[in-house]
């Protein structure tokens, strides 16, 4: 069984009495009455992160990965709770200064508030996010529309080259490996977006388990198909480089996740709101594809060829 | 370092402008405008459980675990967030079925919405619970009053007899054997006391980690003592049994958490109320002591021989 299989069989039921859930099927709770939503998110050594040898990378991406959850639906978060489980491998003067640090520089940069949490012994390191924020709307998952267009946040598959520097499986030169693999840990989350997101998104989700999977779920309970140009998807120089000198191929790039942009369809009428917004803020926002009608048909381009579509199926967990 | 002093000077430093977050020397985050309680605990296995065996049981417990620090601050728990990390020797749809049905029943015995988490893969299992709450006021830590009465509800020391049970420590008979572990993994949380509770108590706290060191935890900050009589810490009558029969020291027995209970402190003038509303609800509720204006006088009296004090410091976690 994949955890999908586990929730959708043994959870979902559990929860059909509260429509603030979202049936398990999104990555938030959001209560409307308190205008409260909550994202939690579990992180382990091995499976999520390679190791806690760079504390201070570590412990900003963790922070980042679950106030995506929120910011992807247009609410701001404003707590965060910290758990975290090691031993002294993890706990020891010169990691937690650097992590106490580093959780200093997030909140600063977010406007956060460090809200409470747990510390424990395990042999083996993971971290537990909870992240709240209040907001009057919440964007849901499976509210595309007909014809919506698809964009994207900043630049995709950086993260993914990252973790493959950190796990050795690569070398480029030090400033470039160092640009990847602070990519991975540092993600830019479209936090300037968020005032505008919620008036012009009718769906969304961040990009945890690659830009395809998340696209599926986005729309999971949709009788929609899409259409997608890859050559559309937003890409950086560096990885562009890369792409060219090693002949990478680039829907396996960046089709593996961990890239913490928002997905989001909006209806064509706000194309020109769209640019000048993200003009504005300065935030790259890429239009690369639309919803169409039919959900068998799951169209990814590349210039005329169409791809074999989702060779790639993203990042789950399997027990 | 254990986990107190790891807080106090890597995190607390942290939420200087957060109030709501009591300095993290709470259990708790709540927040006076949006009248909004949570509370985060993880468990991991071979540190606050033995193994997931009885995963029944053990899911009761951890969701009572969890809901207990709302309980004894007078904070109905409304919302329970559950993230399950394990291998297929937990994720199997034996074990699941059971969990997925334990999670039902507490969901319904204590009126919770399951309202998210996650599934990740570990090798070693272990779980996050973050619960919330809400209401109008909530009953801190520090704020005992001279003179005040020292309460508990319910038995304690039933859950580390079961513990122990559990370890193969030693075996009494099948009946006994089933009675103790029962109050081990399925603690009677205090719940019918929460709309009193927040009327009469000037502090509380839960019994987690042992009721000597967690009273101490509850006026950490106050310059006061306390005056305990042993002999009316509430027992129940197996242990009763048991200790006469095994010769065992009452003092280390109860002295060692996983109990459950709620400790708080009220004045003198609501004896009678207290006594009425323990009768009325049906709820054992035992004055077990006083504070005193004191910080040095930290005494726990056997009749009138006084115990060397906290010998058994209750659990905290070391790396």
């Amino acid at each position: 069984m994949n955890e999908f299989e586990i929730i959708n069989k043994y959870f979902k039921k559990l929860t059909k009495n509260n429509p603030a859930s979202f049936n398990l099927s999104d990555d938030i709770f959001y209560d409307k009455s308190k205008k409260l939503a909550v994202s939690i998110d579990t992180y382990n050594e091995n499976v999520h992160y390679l190791n806690t040898n760079s504390p201070s990378l570590l412990i900003k991406k963790i922070i980042r990965s679950s106030i995506s959850d929120l910011i992807c639906k247009g609410i701001k978060p404003s707590h965060i709770f910290l758990s975290g489980s090691g031993d002294a491998k993890l706990f020891n003067k010169n990691k937690l200064n650097n992590i106490s640090k580093s959780i200093k520089e997030e909140l600063l940069k977010y406007n956060l508030k460090l809200s409470g949490g747990d510390t424990t012994y395990a042999k083996n390191s993971s971290f537990s996010v909870t992240s709240i924020g209040f907001g009057n709307k919440i964007i849901p998952r499976n509210k595309a529309k007909y014809n919506d267009d698809i964009y994207v946040t900043n630049n995709i598959g950086d993260a993914f080259i990252g973790l493959n520097i950190l796990k050795k499986k690569f070398y480029i030169n030090k400033k470039t490996n160092k640009y990847f693999i602070n990519k991975y840990y540092l993600p830019d989350l479209p936090i300037k977006f968020i005032k505008n997101i919620s008036k012009y998104a009718n769906t969304s989700i961040d990009i945890s388990d690659g830009i395809f999977s998340d696209l599926e779920k986005m729309i999971i309970d949709q009788k929609f198909g899409f259409i997608i140009n890859i050559n559309k998807i937003p890409i950086s120089k560096n990885l562009k480089n890369l792409i060219s000198k090693k002949k990478f191929n680039l829907e396996n790039i960046i089709s593996n996740g961990d890239d913490f942009q928002t997905l989001f369809t909006s209806s064509l009428k706000n194309r020109g709101k769209i640019l000048s917004i993200a003009k504005r803020i300065n935030l790259k926002i890429t239009r690369i594809g639309f919803i169409n009608k039919n959900p068998n048909k799951k169209v990814i381009l590349k210039g005329q060829k169409v791809l074999k579509l989702l060779n790639n199926k993203g990042y789950y967990h399997k027990f």
